[in-house]
């Protein structure tokens, strides 16, 4: 099977179905393949993929992708693989919401970006963000960002996906 | 200026021209940050709209990214950052586009991948590919790979401009 096939995520899914079958693709991918640049860069796919096949705000979805540890500077973040426009570098801990989730170790859901205090404006059309941690041993290894044009896009569904999305990579991988 | 900005390529370049912009973006974005992943990512990106800046053919283009050399495993290719739909994982030198292009240490541009012998169907949709290698010091440390859903998309312009890409990542990242 050609491996583009897997983007083709079923329209009909609930959002709850969409992250468990992103998820499983997710995992399959991970399959005797534990390169993290590799895992990411498709999962960034899967990811971007996903959203758009879903009904509602998750088709604004404008950034999905992937921040690791800086293994040149401590407690930052560098920019890892991604879908969307050109992103900020680097992102030091306890800097905007991707730096938050990092230095708590905690999943955070952004209603409107606007008013969360030192957000970082990498792209100026991003109204609503989620960020989950990647986290292992009790350690961040990076975090998983996704932003949207519309406010409020992310809920509860997307966090339970996501960190369940966060826990296969951070096991599935070799960081 | 918020990074996201960079993706805005004016519309009434030439190709030539875009590959000029595209190309000082990138020297820029790799200006004291020299880390692969974050470099070779916002390029993904910048490739990608930059295509989709131009008209005709290269808006067909499905898939820009990266495949670098697997530190696991000798004389193969593994997935880097890209924009598109998930892609195949890893890819042994001589095997396909890919592999010619990284085992010669030679761009190749394939106008129907359909009469390329040994094309590795990761998206049955692509039609057409240029894959450009990467090469420091005699090197092949990865290849540029685009692929379009058109044939004959890419010409001497393309080759030329990626050609001069490879050449500033080449450079200005630490591999």
């Amino acid at each position: 099977m050609p491996h583009a096939d897997v983007t083709a995520i079923p329209e009909a899914l609930t959002k709850a179905q969409t992250y468990e079958y992103l998820n499983e693709q997710v995992e399959a991918l991970c399959f005797e393949q534990r390169n993290w640049v590799c895992n990411l860069a498709n999962s960034a796919s899967l990811l971007w993929h996903a959203f758009h096949s879903l009904p509602g705000k998750s088709q604004s979805v404008n950034w999905a992708g992937f921040y690791v540890l800086n293994p040149k500077a401590e407690s930052e973040l560098i920019l890892g693989p991604f879908m969307g426009k050109v992103a900020c570098q680097t992102i030091k801990f306890g800097r905007g919401v991707c730096g938050k989730a990092a230095a708590d170790g905690k999943s955070v859901v952004v209603e409107d970006v606007d008013t969360f205090p030192g957000h970082i404006a990498c792209d100026g059309d991003s109204k609503s963000e989620i960020v989950v941690p990647i986290v292992k041993d009790g350690k961040v290894l990076g975090v998983i960002d996704i932003d949207s044009t519309t406010a409020s896009t992310f809920d509860e569904e997307d966090r339970k996906g996501l960190e369940k999305l966060a826990t296969i990579l951070a096991d599935a991988c070799d960081w």
